[in-house]
């Protein structure tokens, strides 16, 4: 997919990324960095947590889940504006060693005749390696549409 | 604020935290590993995105508002546990050398009897230095409540 247009996409198109594995290196690193609590950075500390061991940050799953995204080609070369999200919900921990990827469907799209782009939401779900869902949320994207005269 | 409970939350409370900055290197960093997207990853290529320059990934912005919120010690020493995000806006690009702050204001709560947790909804404002509004959104937490016996 190298250029896609808001005209290329349609209501209910569903596409899944690749997939990730999460170590647990680089949740400590995230949450030093992002989400300093105890249950996210120290194996001995999450134990007494209300987790019984260590997590993932829940931001560090929609970074991770945003990562398959791009990487999957999914909004062409120049990428997708996020305008926001609606309705994310952590479901399930997500522990060291996990792996992840992220299926998308598109749940409606609107266009103004006089607007050079459409605004796309997505329904995002990431699935564990045991096909459970972690986290769900909606994308609202910008995508801009096909430029008059640049074909089908 | 030690251990903070449901209890010592009221509606409409307002809390403000610390202030950080973000820097380029730290933009192009959690580009390249969660979001490697041009207008995130170099400033050369920026320029001929919709944004004209390097503009930081939203879902940094995010984990940078969840820093800020960490380290202000709003949620006790015991941490917060997220169960979702409503109604998330990226209102304004953050730029390289952008100082972020957030503003938090509970929203609603609600508890039962018979659980150990209840729920808050809190309204939290992440703003730039110029006091400009760069992000909204609703964070949905589980507070536990004050344990019995354990004083007012």
């Amino acid at each position: 997919m190298d250029d896609r247009y808001f005209e290329d996409w349609k209501v209910g198109e569903r596409l899944e990324t690749g997939a990730r594995t999460l170590s647990e290196a680089e949740i400590v690193r995230f949450a030093r960095e992002y989400d300093p609590q105890p249950f996210h950075l120290d194996p001995e500390a999450a134990k007494r947590s209300p987790f019984g061991r260590l997590v993932a940050s829940g931001w560090q799953t929609t970074a991770l889940t945003m990562r398959l995204i791009v990487e999957s080609g999914i909004f062409g070369r120049r990428g997708g504006i996020g305008l926001g999200v609606d309705e994310l919900r952590w479901l399930k921990p997500v522990y060291p060693g996990d792996t992840l990827r992220v299926v998308s469907e598109v749940e409606s799209m609107r266009a103004s005749p006089e607007k050079p782009s459409g605004i796309c939401r997505f329904r995002l779900m990431t699935l564990n390696q045991d096909d459970v869902l972690v986290m769900t949320h909606v994308a609202i994207v910008l995508v801009p549409r096909r430029p008059a005269g640049s074909g089908a």
